[in-house]
């Protein structure tokens, strides 16, 4: 597409990957000392936009030292680019820790939060005695052993329509406490890993690290699997397990298509 | 065991894992400014060993910025410890960069280099245009289409014993240029990984790196796969293909049991 075309789009689907290790989060806070991923990502794209100061709106917030292997975003801008000088551009001008996989033209009324129907995280233990060099910060090493059958028992109390108050951060600010999670899945890897994956529409603040911390407790032996549903009839924070870290948390997939989300 | 057993064994295998990002490779290199693992594991097994200076020797040397998920090493000490101390006491003391997986103890005559049986290396390609936030100086980015069904093709042509002349760095400085391969692989994964898995008992300088290079050559349809017999044959440097950087090379398994080789 020349940069002369009239009918360039001006609003973009971006898909974008990061290591959080070195970032507030998605958000832009001014409050808080730190770069965000959001800041980050629209400075490199004033770069790949001759100067042009844009906003980027991603799905959803993620918390800082959150990773993400895919999470969608949208701008507008008034130059014309072509999908791979953006990909190209923000690859460019990125840093190494933050990658944009894919840019496409998207209707002008795009709007990433509203039009997501799903996103599933995966929160990544390693269970074993060593450390491993390549999963620092990214895996939470856990240097024990976990009854996974316990685990995967347990999991499915965790799926459906739920009050989450007992999963939820004592700061989150959510006004409503019901969301649907429409799977809760517990998995062994080849390489000692054990990974709990959550899909769902929404969560509370910090939902899937206390859900993670919970089904922990269950696998180290400290907590009956049969006790799930009791702990989220309680709705009450101090009855689930602890709040993991967020080092472990991927937010793995977003199902955020180009078209709104049926009413 | 407690410290005063006098029975203690002297002589400890090791396996190591290490992101080389970091170092000039396995082995101390005096004219060289940086550091080595080798030098790094014996500074953090002094400090597990109130102190002792001791030397540790693996099955062989890795290239500066290759990478190995798991290392075979020796060393001998006059301290009793148990195997839990010496795991424990270095990944304590260790980089994060360096981890030690397993110590126990082994037989006085235990000599990594002579007792190794074969040696497992990949060489892993990502192949798609966007850069990945997690895989970076760990794989090697190739934002180009291969062509797998030729790559495949061609690997068995690198099976069994032959003279690797062509596939040796000109500063090699090995005495006989014949060794022999038991397996040359090509896989690709679900995550846009191309992997090349070279597995032999002994390999010359960059071996694998030529080894992956010219196969890379094949899959981006520069060089026939029938091409390969006749480079071996040529026994010359210039008839096989680049170098790749060592950023994309892993030393994944060394067999080295606690038993001498036959002979």
């Amino acid at each position: 597409m020349a940069a002369s075309q009239p009918d360039a789009p001006t609003r973009w689907r971006l898909e974008l990957a990061w290591d959080g290790r070195a970032y507030i989060g998605w958000q832009r806070q001014p409050e808080l000392q730190g770069r965000s991923i959001q800041q980050t990502v629209e400075e490199a794209l004033a770069r790949v936009l001759a100067g042009e100061q844009v906003r980027v709106e991603a799905t959803g917030r993620t918390d800082a030292g959150v990773h993400a292997r895919c999470q969608v975003a949208a701008f507008d801008t008034t130059h014309a680019r072509t999908a791979d000088g953006i990909v190209g551009g923000l690859n460019h001008h990125l840093p190494r820790d933050i990658a944009c996989l894919d840019a496409r033209p998207a209707p002008a009324a795009f709007d990433p939060r509203r039009w997501t129907r799903g996103k599933r995280y995966r929160y990544r233990l390693m269970v074993r005695r060593a450390r491993c060099p390549f999963r620092d910060g990214r895996v939470l090493h856990l240097p024990r052993t976990l009854d996974l059958a316990a685990m995967q028992a347990a999991a499915p109390a965790l799926v459906g329509r739920h009050d989450w108050s007992s999963f939820r951060a004592r700061g989150c600010s959510a006004r409503t406490t019901e969301r649907e999670l429409t799977a809760v899945e517990v998995h062994a890897t080849d390489d000692d890993e054990v990974w709990i994956d959550v899909v769902g529409n929404g969560f509370l603040r910090h939902q899937v690290r206390i859900m993670a911390g919970t089904l922990v407790e269950v696998g180290l032996g400290r907590l009956p699997g049969a006790d799930l549903p009791g702990i989220i009839a309680a709705r009450d924070r101090d009855a689930a397990g602890p709040t993991l870290p967020p080092g472990g948390l991927w937010l793995m997939a977003v199902d955020c298509p180009m078209q709104p989300r049926p009413t």
